[in-house]
């Protein structure tokens, strides 16, 4: 199997390239930085026409979408033990906690940094209203569901959700209420900031910012 | 297996219905009248709090999230075909199309219908012009997939992206463009409606508009 991941620090790209890291297999990266615009280099639209990260190239072949790639890499490898097995009673939580991060919580991000790109500017500030309040659910939300002091969100270990979930909450930092300010789910990132896959992770990208040693 | 879907009729719950009805299993159904606001009533927020539907209960638990549903009973039963295997060539591009619909769309979708009620309504405007843009890109993409002539979405058989790409379509059947006036799109959405079990849907939900029929 060949991966080459086409990633922006610290993008979605950053939880599909944290689950190749923690699974500890061969894999290559491609630089697309996106706070230079080259996600639109007309190279770079022909493996992703939506001119967004990451795309995987999976065996030759360009996918995308991270929430599908964390899926899929959880279906080739098995043996990493990142998703509940299917039929098992962890399954239907875990598929409904990935779409939820994907169908919730990702497109309010996207509305957050994007309202005046994707839309007209004179709408943006909406648009930012309704992303920031989605996104202030979620957090009451996950605080909830880690409220019983659980370190991982499905079936009591590491997966693909907390991938997703804890890059999503990265991006709240700069936001009027940072992830870090609920309690259950400041616990819960920090413990996940603690992996080395994370520290690596971090390393390898280049980024400085939101780690446990920066609080 | 047991299952009970809580649905409304022509809401998200209908692809999740759709499904069930295709593959003529036994499945018992409770009617929550979104229109007449029951989604907030508060037994039912006790089997799903954020007050929506779908919920199927799976052997008594209640599972939430139309695509993850979808996801979860391709998986419990592999003998319908209804997703492309794991590890199979097509199961990648099911995967990405699976969320790409469901956080493009979807998402896009609830801001069209629900952006003065889930926002200020102050802001609604922008949030709808947006969601709108959104919803007719998604409409381009799906019509350029389709543009081969082909007769389903993903490895040239009816899949769950199938079912959940229809019922989103059926949304803009009043908006501004209907997903009816892209030609590869409409050629698409004719074939599925022709489909006993969609017949049989909207015989069930009591659905009258939006049938070839009615064209």
């Amino acid at each position: 199997m060949n991966y080459l991941l086409c990633y922006s620090p610290g993008a979605a790209s950053m939880a599909v390239h944290w689950m190749l890291i923690e699974m500890g297999i061969q894999f290559e990266t491609r630089l697309v930085d996106i706070n230079v615009g080259n996600q639109r280099n007309p190279e770079y639209l022909r493996l992703n026409p939506s001119g967004r990260v990451p795309t995987l190239m999976v065996d030759g072949t360009p996918r995308h979408e991270s929430a599908a790639l964390l899926m899929l890499l959880a279906e080739r490898h098995p043996e990493a033990g990142l998703a509940p097995e299917p039929g098992s009673a962890e399954r239907a939580a875990w598929l409904e906690l990935m779409i939820y991060l994907a169908n919730t919580v990702l497109p309010a991000m996207r509305d957050w940094f994007y309202a005046a790109s994707d839309g007209d500017p004179a709408g943006a500030e909406g648009v930012r209203a309704l992303a920031r309040r989605r996104i202030e659910e979620a957090c009451d939300r996950l605080d909830t569901e880690l409220a019983d002091g659980r370190d991982y969100l499905v079936g009591g270990k590491l997966s693909t959700a907390d991938f997703l979930a804890v890059v999503l909450m990265r991006w709240t930092r700069n936001m009027p209420r940072p992830a870090l300010g609920w309690p259950h789910l400041a616990r819960y990132i920090r413990g996940l900031r603690a992996l080395p896959s994370f520290i690596e992770l971090n390393a390898r990208e280049g980024l400085t910012e939101w780690r446990n040693q920066d609080d």
